[in-house]
């Protein structure tokens, strides 16, 4: 998984039938300081996500073990709002 | 899932036969800005899209869970087609 | 799926044993203006095709979605032979 | 897989549901001497790792192949702690 | 798949119980000429290669398609021990 800043939403009518009704993320990857680093991502949210939340997302199969992206052609999803991380006993990020 | 444009078309008339019928897409992916930005991919077509627009794909196993997907060699498939995303509240496409 | 030039073949006589009577090729990743681009990858042939020739591969388990590939230990595989591709309406390959 | 330091820990408590109960640590990967290399990656647990030990690794769906990873959202788990690892008859680390 | 050498090992006494009898080697990925390219991978050795020795290893999901490494969290795999390759009509490499 990848700590990531949700920056914003991507709409899509045109789309797979089987993925009405997901929700698109537009995803800033960050780093252990909480920088920007790499390019965005879209992914599904399954865990009712906001713009501006820091985020873990999974990608690859493993972004379809939920229960609104099972069997669904979706690489990428929020799986978990991060409270808080440390690196080295200092904490690097509370929300 | 990342954003990307399509640039063109490919053709291969000598493929695996499962694949009869797939029309394979020249992909651009395109940064939350609309840029280009990394190499292109070659995707399948599951919505219906053509030349020039902005679509969302998908890759790895999820681009085989679509109904011209199913159990065929394709790692990436076009899921939907964009109609607009925003970043921190504007707007930076619309179709 | 990605565009590659054949330019190899790699021979492992010691191998699983499931591997057997598979054609490892050596391929070339190609851009979208037909320039190699990025590192080569070893795939299996699942399509008769050559040294020399256009293909497209299929990578992850996509690749094992090939009656020769089934169920092998095969992350890469050739799964068309490339006639033509164009980009903004210009042809940029023809075989 | 890739051998990694555990560097810190994310706490996450609104997630989806089948993730309760993992621990999620904050790694940094390493190159065979031991260095830093690479972007962090954040990983389930399955083995009672601690921060400050190096591990071992896996990615993808094979990261779901634990007794605590199985369906779940978990694209990258640590499988193994390290004793030990050469290179060329040298040994570069040792726990 | 990629072409690799064999630079070391890996000793892990603590992990995953299903990983028992696995033998992990460090792998330097190698370009078509046989020199090193890109960072190391640690691979499950499927086919009885020993350091020093030129191989092929697959990745992902397709890693896990071997006898040792069915169902084991385990994301890389030594699957053949190669003889030989060629570029172009001339023998880059003989074991």
């Amino acid at each position: 998984m990848f700590l990531a800043k949700i920056i914003g939403t991507v709409v899509a009518s045109q789309k797979e039938a089987s993925l009405e009704g997901l929700r698109f993320m537009l995803l800033q990857p960050l780093d252990e300081k909480g920088k920007p680093v790499g390019s965005h991502v879209v992914a599904a949210d399954a865990v009712g996500a906001g713009v501006d939340e820091i985020v873990l997302y999974a990608s690859g199969s493993s972004a379809r073990q939920t229960v609104v992206t099972d069997k669904r052609p979706c690489d990428a999803v929020i799986m978990a709002i991060v409270d808080s991380w440390e690196v080295g006993g200092d904490q690097r990020y509370k929300k």
